[in-house]
């Protein structure tokens, strides 16, 4: 059984997810949004995504935190603000010894849904299926976190050789 | 008396600096350059210059943290990258209650050589000036950082009515 939790970094809404490796199976085992107050401070908002981060990343102690590497389709403006997001995210997990990885958003939705031009609410479908809820995330940034935990935990056990057939819902869509 | 720390960051190397403003005269109470090694993974760096940061930012409790603004002139990739240093650092400053705030580079050129067009060897040889050092820094990061704490300085005093005449080295160039 292995965990791994997924990250949508943003200062105003930062999405998180853990999802559950067990018999080439998994399952959602928490995921939200943190939402920051708009007329907070920068430093606060920040600070706030970072406490909230690492009790998360404390009480799960997932192997591997997966974030989604946005180089592309971003201004500068918002690459630096997503970056600063990202920032403390990447620091709540190196504090507590977990390894991060990074994915392309077209990596994660060819893991989630077998096609890397997949839209936003096939992404949110797709998650729900995999994972087995009753219905899809509600929260787009819950979904895209969930779905960067899908893509690493596929990911990972193809380099390690496990049978990815094992689990074939991941090949769905 | 009141202390600024003024920070370059970047996941290479992150470039601080401690200016004392005390009866209208600046000084330079600390400085430096903070270098990761190359080899070292992203979220080890980050959670390298976090732990440095948090450690200078209790050692002197200053009372504010002034980075520059890099919405311009940068590309996207490293935009991510400056905003990953950018978060852990204002992260550091959060966790002591000291305020974050950032100038333009042009704001600071202008506040430190005169002209927001100045160049890097300009910035270094004003900082050496302004702050009475035998020498200019040695490192474009420790000036740069020590030159957004200058900025921040003066403009504070500025705000607060305070004559900037008093200090009149802070208009030359």
């Amino acid at each position: 059984m292995v965990l791994v939790m997924g990250i949508d970094p943003g200062v105003a809404s930062t999405g998180f997810g853990v999802v559950r490796i067990a018999g080439g199976q998994m399952s959602a085992v928490d995921g939200g949004v943190i939402e920051m107050p708009p007329g907070d401070r920068l430093e606060i908002r920040l600070a706030r995504i970072h406490a909230e981060l690492e009790q998360l990343v404390s009480w799960h102690s997932p192997a591997a935190l997966a974030l989604e590497d946005l180089y592309f389709g971003k201004n500068v403006r918002s690459a630096i603000a997503v970056g600063q997001a990202r920032g403390v995210a990447m620091l709540a997990a190196a504090q507590h010894e977990i390894p991060c990885f990074d994915y392309t958003p077209q990596a994660v939705k060819l893991s989630v849904c077998g096609s890397g031009a997949a839209d936003k609410q096939q992404v949110q479908q797709m998650v729900g299926a995999l994972l087995g809820l009753p219905r899809p995330p509600e929260s787009d940034h819950a979904a895209d976190a969930l779905a960067v935990a899908i893509c690493h935990a596929s990911q990972t056990r193809f380099e390690h050789g496990v049978n990815r057939a094992a689990s074939p819902r991941a090949r769905a869509g």
